[in-house]
């Protein structure tokens, strides 16, 4: 397993793949995988002849009061998952490589990233649009994976991608959950046993909507109503139902939506969602 | 002549020069060339193998007050001038195609774009920026050749360059003059004949400067001073000496600094610069 810590090194093994033919797939990451990350380099190794995992812990995406400093660092295990799902490389830059003295640039991507975890989190995806636009530069993909956990920045990048002229295809891969449901994220870790129980609520309450959408409910109030009082016992952040592409919210369900929803368990903040395609008719 | 109108056709076209192992130039420009711009072009023809113009008039750097409707369109003797001066490629894309329905994402450049012009014409720089993203991820060059006549907007997108890891070499060319001293532009169309003589106190107040800095004079404010007064029948914009990498404001020359003014003449906003390092000790 090469690991790779600067953007002139990645570029010149992303060069020789290209050189030789190979496709490149890439999966960027903070680290402190599970099996989320993992089904995304499983993917990347089914499709890409050469895989690469980035492994950044990115400050630009955490705001001075968020849990930057006590955030999951388990290098050692990460490099394991990736080499077990067949990643041939780790792009693991520094945090002075990547934000030097004096640096200034950053990617805004309006709208798209204005609501939900954006109104919240006010700098987080020009933070992500930004390190991912850096990582992209360096690593030279063909195809870059993302989980739909993070639906909202799925948007986001795709829309990026699409407005810059990137040449990279933005593929977007399922929420992997725990048998019980919970979705799989690095900040479960930080969960005691009572707050796992209790942040059930969130998947519960989006199985439960879908379970309406499916039988017919197209009234986001209603739908909205009902993942609320699901999640009465714990502190909502947001519960939204938005449009699948600019994530303007909706008040009725019509082509694909995502309802996403954000909540505070103890000291933890989590997210969900799911995406509902209303069936074309038949 | 190649005329190349979408960003993936472009892409191929690169992909198939790098392939062969040429070297990519590229000059772009929002059209009306003139020998400022050949000469740019010059350069990349002696040193890259393979040599794009760009032509395309950005929306998203002028402000709806700015002159995008009058700005010059030549295209047919833009092609004339590119094919003289060794392009073998003209990257025009339309408007529709740059700014897509929904289109949402810019380059800010902090810091760097905040004075000067910046403080002038608040939105400019991230026009700029972001349509030379888009045009880098489209013609993917080696390397890309600036006029230091926009002093400002090199080091800006020197600094996005830096910041986001693009792999690509900014060359900065020397100001091409009028006999007379006047700084080729496009704008320059606009003056009228008593216009243009006044439009010589820019360059004449710079050429005084630079020679009290080569006389010695390192005080900021006598510079300044005596441009003011050189400029004191034109309408001032600003006039400013600045460091030559982060254009912060100095109070002293050291080092390389830049003496860069904007003032407007008639309905005309015209701009010059001088560049100045301080020799090192013998």
């Amino acid at each position: 397993m090469k690991v790779i810590r600067t953007a002139p090194e990645m570029r010149a093994w992303s060069f020789e793949q290209r050189r030789q033919g190979r496709s490149i797939g890439f999966v960027p990451t903070m680290g402190a995988l599970h099996e989320g990350h993992a089904s995304l380099m499983r993917a990347a190794a089914e499709r890409d002849d050469a895989r690469v995992v980035s492994i950044f812990l990115n400050p630009a995406q955490f705001a001075p009061t968020e849990d930057l400093d006590r955030y999951p660092r388990t290098f050692d295990a990460d490099k394991a998952i990736a080499e077990a799902t067949g990643m041939e490389a780790i792009y693991a830059p520094t945090g002075s490589g990547m934000y030097p003295e004096g640096y200034a640039t950053y990617v805004n991507v309006d709208h798209v990233s204005e609501g939900l975890c954006g109104a919240s989190r006010p700098t987080f995806f020009r933070g992500v649009a930004t390190v991912v636009a850096k990582l992209f530069n360096a690593v030279l993909p063909h195809r870059a994976y993302f989980g739909q956990k993070d639906a909202q920045q799925c948007a986001v990048i795709k829309r990026m991608v699409r407005d810059l002229d990137m040449d990279i295809e933005i593929v977007e891969m399922p929420i992997v959950r725990d048998p019980d449901g919970l979705a799989m994220s690095s900040r479960n870790a930080y969960l005691s046993a009572a707050d796992r129980t209790r942040a059930l609520a969130l998947s519960r309450s989006l199985f439960a909507a879908q379970a309406m959408m499916e039988a017919g409910e197209r009234d986001a109030g209603v739908l909205l109503a009902a993942v609320r009082e699901g999640m009465a016992d714990i502190d909502i952040d947001y519960v939204e139902l938005v449009d699948g592409d600019d994530f303007d919210p909706v008040d009725r369900v019509a082509g694909t939506v995502v309802l996403a929803v954000a909540a505070r368990v103890g000291e933890t903040r989590l997210i969900d969602n799911i995406k509902y395609t209303v069936p074309a008719k038949a």
